[in-house]
């Protein structure tokens, strides 16, 4: 999996011009804001450093695992005559990932109705709104179907739903051997009832690590496994990742991870830009912005801090699509309150350009288009909007990829995992918890009739009451 | 059309005692803050009907053109005989109402291959990017697919190099009369480039009537055509925006459209709640997100006030998707900045609803989901997340449909547009214009190389130079 240091240079590119006062004044940064973040990067790039050495950052290992990919790669050569689907029951950080990394590689399989040629289809349900849900079991086809569940504690409400709706589908429609040829179990290697159910039925299974979270593991088994069976080249990613692993543990000016870091935390506690909105200028790359508001808002909004203080900085982190949303959210982003930062995702060489044919130039306000390409177009509109913000004192940031490719790819999540663990030490929270979520989940357990929450239940039906004043019908 | 009252009652609740101080505490609006809406509320109502009654709010006439709805029925009546596909060019206001109704009455449709039966298939193409646009030459048959292009001003430079793309293979590739049979062309009745070329050579045409902008525009010609020929029933769509303009043009408390624009106002001016995160909670009413997003930040996020003063409140909409985006964003809202309010978009009966079969009774943690359906969880995670907001501290609004149905699809999109203008209003912003887009459209001119333009590039170049050091590879 080695890549050369020559390549690797070319992964990706951040160009932080127009976050600079020198470009966009007043609530940009100064050159003293730029010159204060050396030392604070330094402590954070340390620690990071440190707690990977402790082995609490593993993480930044899965590039190296060479086993994982190895199996998973076994999986995928067996599977490719096997099925026509991969149907992966999973949400949040068990289906962002691979639905990033599949959009982004197999931008035009994921389009058209039968996956990458030669390889199955892969579909990740990652709601359990039954309307929409329901289309699987009309449309799959359960004798060749591999259903792939992803669940770490095997007691996700929502995976576990659909996992019991597909085992019953398997088992009644599917061929003889359905649960242990059909069914692939991704969950923790020792604990939690979806491994028990998974051993007493002696099912296929692959392990998700125990020391990485779910919004941290696109590259262990939870996506490695149903990309690999769709035909994605799970080596280039990995190599990428690689390298952006060993970048990001770097203490160097060039430490992209940290750079990325360091100028949204100085934005958001300096310049009180407590917003960043993240558009790719590329459908395949549109999913990469779900897939990192997710790693970035679940990680950094923290109510307290490691030292048990209070946080009350964040910065909420919300998706766009260019050139799309030029005519949906730009208005907003140009003249709304100054409290957001843009950030651009851009490739230099697209896999695919369309010519626009050189006709009516008779027609001044069609003439300059004919003869140029889409890519063209969208390129230039992309690099007008950033210099349109930085003219109305709005600062942007712009990610560049050299193409959209299983390194580069792969390069860009490692580094934007680094970024969060790293922000996490600027803003002194905890990147890797998420303890808000769990009041929601006791308050559907309570009115869902699970044993032991009935508190919770009562505690919903007494804050509901007395209140139809309030209700508009 | 006609609706009875009893109906339109039940076609959206709006519950917002999560806003309320009572409920969540410090941060909610108090009985003070409540009664302080009443009388810009009802200045603002008398405004809109003021306008309204000049002529200045044409939009709130739209369902009324019983002439348009006839001719778009006709059209889709010969249509369904000879498409397969239904393409329409178009981006912002031209792309995103068809693509939010289409989406909500054909959710099946919309997911399998072939739209709804005995109906071509709608599809929006509402980018430029080559990667994506390429599936749509490669996968439709210039035979059978009728290009519907739709521009008001003829000249937005995404759509019209679609255009010139298509024009050029239905020319090619199609029939021998395919640019009179293949082709139908959404435009200015009477100015543009679009509309000359179509009279100059003789396309069929629909008109965009001049006063009704493009985020305002889904129930003319724009949407009522695409979504006609893909077998949407429009009567009904028309029917409950009829019921919704007349409400909500009416000086009451029960008047929606005027509530929900007071509380927002309120949370945004008086308590520092400048982000909305709507989220519906149906794979269905996903797009509406993005059609409300367009709408609420293209009229609101406005520099100017009307009296020429810097405006510097404005609410930022962002879209979420529930249930997933608990497992991605949910931990933001709970414990982040105070700075959002939760918007919620749920459906009382859903169209389809899935059992959970009762296995697995021997494991604590699933025993409480078998016997239940998909629907019911999806609505109690909708209610304890809320709920969980809620008790900490996080105010949250709840829109109920009955049903997703034409109607209240209808009454609850002519609702917001309603909403968005007396916004305007309570801002003292024109929510009608979007005076911040022009400028990155002209460093776009610029960089094409558009005639009239070169000085912008000039611009853009000088604006680049000379800041290497901000660069890291």
């Amino acid at each position: 999996m080695a890549v050369e240091k020559k390549d690797a240079e070319g992964f990706l590119t951040i160009d932080y011009n127009n976050l600079t006062a020198e470009v966009v004044g007043p609530g940009g940064l100064t050159p003293e804001d730029l010159a204060s973040l050396k030392e604070p990067l330094a402590a954070a790039v340390k620690d990071l450093t440190s707690r990977y050495r402790q082995g609490l950052l593993p993480f930044l290992d899965l590039p190296k695992d060479a086993k994982l990919a190895k199996q998973c790669q076994k999986l995928a050569q067996s599977g490719r005559e096997k099925y026509t689907d991969i149907l992966v029951l999973g949400i949040g950080g068990s289906a962002l990932g691979s639905t990033a990394i599949y959009s982004a590689l197999q931008p035009l399989a994921s389009r058209s109705a039968k996956g990458k040629k030669g390889y199955p289809r892969l579909i990740v349900a990652d709601n359990i709104d039954p309307e929409g849900f329901a289309t699987h079991l009309e449309t799959l086809d359960p004798q060749t179907t591999l259903v792939n569940v992803i669940s770490k504690s095997g007691a996700t409400a929502e995976t576990m739903s659909q996992f019991m709706i597909l085992f019953d589908w398997l088992k009644k429609k599917g061929g003889k051997n359905a649960l242990t040829e059909n069914l692939l179990v991704t969950t923790d290697p020792t604990s939690g009832v979806l491994r028990q159910i998974a051993d007493d039925l002696d099912l296929v299974t692959l392990p998700i690590p125990p020391g990485v979270g779910g919004r941290f593991s696109v590259l262990t088994a939870v996506g490695l496994a149903p990309l690999a069976l769709a035909g994605v080249n799970i080596e280039g990613l990995l190599a990428g990742a690689e390298v952006a692993a060993s970048d990001g543990l770097k203490n160097s000016p060039s430490n992209k991870a940290a750079l990325f870091a360091g100028l949204n935390w100085l934005l958001t506690t300096q310049k009180n830009r407590d917003n960043l909105i993240f558009i790719p200028y590329s459908d395949a790359l549109a999913k990469v912005a779900d897939w990192f508001i997710q790693l970035w808002n679940e990680s950094l909004g923290k109510g307290l801090k490691l030292d048990g203080s209070e946080n009350l900085l964040a910065q909420t982190a919300a998706k766009a699509l260019g050139a799309t949303d030029q005519h949906s959210q730009l208005q907003m982003w140009m003249e709304g309150p100054a409290n957001k930062t843009v950030l651009f995702l851009g490739v230099d060489k697209l896999r695919t350009d369309l010519k626009i044919p050189a006709i009516f130039k008779e027609h001044e306000a069609l003439a300059y288009l004919g003869g140029q390409t889409l890519g063209q177009l969208l390129s230039y509109e992309q690099k007008g909007t950033a210099r349109a913000l930085a003219e109305n004192h709005r600062p942007n940031l712009t990610l560049t990829l050299p193409t959209i490719s299983p390194q580069t790819v792969g390069y860009l999540l490692q580094t934007l995992e680094i970024a969060t663990v790293i922000s996490g030490t600027l803003y002194g929270v905890d990147p890797l918890d998420q303890p808000g979520v769990e009041l929601g989940k006791k308050f559907t357990y309570g009115l869902m009739g699970r044993e032991g929450f009935s508190d919770y239940f009562k505690r919903y039906e007494q804050g509901r009451s007395a209140k139809k004043k309030y209700i508009v019908q």
